[in-house]
């Protein structure tokens, strides 16, 4: 990419929820006009329900009559002044390059289709540690030239030390839990709040917990699903991020679902993160705003 | 039509599930082939959880050397014979016209598309009777041509003898509670069984009972769907015939996926409604094979 | 609904395209803040081939400190002042009830799902007419309370002369072809730009023209489609409004493609013709821009 | 898995296709019997079109009273004394490890994803070498353990010879073109017909030739698709395996379709070279039967 290119692609976003009142559209419109900014994408929402409102603006870094840090200051300013002071936001410059790291067990399809994302480019973010409970993924991982790190579950509250020292040290922007299989504690739930990242192999909330879709054949259902999701303290109860569902029939066994289902669980989670890095997901409450 | 397609289109369909053992697909083969029979569609399904068997086989009638009757007795001896006891068999005859009762309440969708496919030659049978608990499709209903008996639901009991009575008048082939809203007597349940087909409007096993658009909702769910099941005394537990979903995103009230619902509700009824009435479905305890 | 609820759910809604420039959103923001709107929906999209600017936003009625005539005023005012001459821009008030006319011939399917959608409230609009080449669909068209106008074809132009003067009679804000099989001559393109709406029972711009299944058979596809697009003097390359598919396999004859069509193809032209009385959809060259 | 599961899955599995005539089935399913083959799979399908019949069944090889050689043998006897010359039949054994080579060029998609699934053992075979004509795939090959010869194209017609070398000494069950970006010459079509699989980024007959997605873009279709299809030698014209599309919006750039269409390529082409792979599919003239 040319100097010129990467100039016109940086982009600063703008992340907003607040109660909703007349005049916010506005507000927002005339504080990134006055600074220069050209907008590339918009999007609002406005919940009747919660009567809360939510927005999502990308300009153009190079449109701006400052830099991200003066800019987030003015901003504050605005918001201090005329904004209700339950208001949330975010502005994030598409420059300063974010960090994830991946929890694995065994199963490889997520790890090696988020791997080879962030190889081809297609996440704003760099995979910074891979962490697993068995060294069945370590080469695969290392030969990506991400770092590998082995923490046996032998003992678990240990274990979790371990996983969480290694996380921390790199403050990554999302952790993904991509089929990690353990149980986060409730600690690390709250300290990861709004980071952690969790794929659940079912159409949530049907089939919560071990072997959904074993679960699924037992019932019986003719399509069986993902969920992505933010981990919480409840099991399989975070906020969705996304979901999709493929179909079978009664010829596919519990395994045939394990595998199939593999495939639908790798899509899910690969839109859940890129979205989460892409600054498109707001959450209030047990619900998220998605502007994809 | 001219006599002779029609004579072409006619089929006798064998359906069939018992205990698997080797050599059954080559008994109903070979039997077939001694009547002359020129199969036009076969499906085998071999289950390894259940170790069950189960086929559907629809040939040509004017390729058959005798009647349906007659073909009847011939099974009945091969069945007696060489079948596991347990085996459960129909042949049918496409010649004889199929029945339908439709239950509805007040929303007019599924009973519409119903009323429109059976117009247009879509389901091999004749719409014979709606029953409505108001009377707000009457109307709508004679206009294509078929009945319309107002039960009106102040006594329950009562209500329902009547509807029985108005059903079993006419021995249906399918009862289809097309968003009836009422929840079938137990009795009903079973004297109907097999033959009683509800739509509900959630991808079950999520969302059972009321309002589950509004459950939906409330859970933040990414999809939204319906489900067609035989009807059973334990409420939305019936065998899953069809199941289909659509999406939805957060700008998406309750009131907007009652509206889009609609269509996914309409066109899993009607799927699940043409596949019983064409013999595709086999029930097997709580699951169905479906030979689509 | 009582007179508080349709009051509340009025709506004024602005469409406007125009070449893209920094502050648009903001000039835009500001008017509608000026005049005390309480935005209910706001889509933006920046064409980056085109450098167009397109922007929908529907604010509630009641909220606007004038009518919808002045509000037009005053946004003339401000589009004369401030904004690009080739800008195009509506403002519709959804008070102001629409008019569809249906064009059809035998095909029953798209129209009886139209009349149903019509019958339930889901379109923001009336139909005030259909027109049909033959008289089968007449007696299911008053059945609905909607006139039909028989118009045989014997002599086409002497037809389409009919047809357009029933159509103009009522300066519809939509002509829709439910499957109307008649090629519009030029002139009736031309007048009725914008507003006439197809449905082509193919995945365009695959299988133009005459029976798309059978090529679709002939050519041996995985999958089938629908398209809705407005209707230009070029066949079957009017700007595409929507588009869907679903899947069939080698064991589906052309006239089981036929049948399984119908339901796209009623899907897909019915989701098309909400979106254009939703005022979703902005036409730009030879593209659409559609905000669902 | 141990020894016995081993033997439980080991299948035989006959596919065939013949010119429709009373009585095949029976001939097939006694002809099993008599070995005393358990059935495990079996699809039947008559083409009306051509008057054809084509079968696949998969038989548990632990309960056959010969080795496979002999059952060819038997099966050999049968059809040259029972049906019709033009008769074409195979008889695999799972047990009989099948080869794969992968043809890249500088796109990584699709290669990682087989080389994931081969991993996983979602593929009955083996990858034994990729070929490329660029460098950059190399080392991420080679770290699934799987060979990586490089082949530059500066001179077109010596690199197709040295291919085809490298190509013909495995003698592959399948030579994938996984985004290969190269027109194979028509001796090779020959030479590979109907053991080489392309991916086409578009859903054909539909944006033939280069850049799909510009072409998609610049049409304004609202889904965009995939084609896995066999190499013949007239360009993406081969017997169609498998399609899939996504949705899109206008607000979706060529670049964006770029990268959104990776995902559909990556699981059309695995799903049409996994159904390859276990003989699930049969080529009749330019269309396939795919029993899935």
């Amino acid at each position: 990419m040319s100097p010129d290119t990467a100039a016109a692609d940086r982009r600063f976003t703008l992340t907003l929820g607040c109660p909703d009142e007349t005049g916010i559209v506005a507000r927002i419109a005339g504080f990134l006009a006055d600074a220069g900014a050209w907008i590339t994408e918009a999007a609002y929402h406005s919940d009747d329900d919660s009567n809360w409102f939510f927005t999502r603006q990308a300009v153009r870094a190079d449109s701006v009559d400052c830099g991200i840090d003066e800019l987030r200051r003015r901003f504050a300013r605005l918001a201090a002044d005329e904004f209700h002071p339950d208001t949330e936001w975010r502005l994030t410059d598409s420059a300063a390059r974010k960090k994830v790291v991946v929890l694995v067990s065994k199963e490889s399809h997520c790890l090696i289709d988020l791997l080879g994302r962030a190889r081809r480019g297609e996440l704003p973010a760099d995979i910074v540690a891979v962490v697993g409970n068995h060294d069945s993924l370590g080469e695969l991982t290392e030969s990506f030239g991400v770092p590998f790190h082995l923490v046996p579950f032998d003992d678990r509250t240990a274990a979790f030390a371990r996983v969480a020292a290694i996380v921390d040290e790199h403050d990554p922007d999302a952790i993904v839990l991509a089929r990690f299989m353990q149980i986060l504690p409730a600690d690390l739930c709250e300290r990861w709040s709004g980071r952690a990242i969790n794929i659940h192999h079912s159409f949530l909330p049907s089939f919560v917990g071990a072997r959904p879709y074993h679960q699924a054949f037992a019932r019986g259902v003719k399509l069986i699903g993902a969920t992505c999701h933010y981990v919480t303290a409840e099991l399989d109860a975070g906020p969705i991020i996304e979901q999709d569902v493929i179909r079978i029939d009664h010829s596919d066994s519990p395994a045939d679902m394990v595998r199939q289902g593999r495939d639908i669980e790798t899509l899910v989670l690969a839109r859940g993160v890129r979205w989460h890095l892409e600054d498109r997901i707001l959450v209030h409450g047990t619900k998220t705003v998605v502007f994809d």
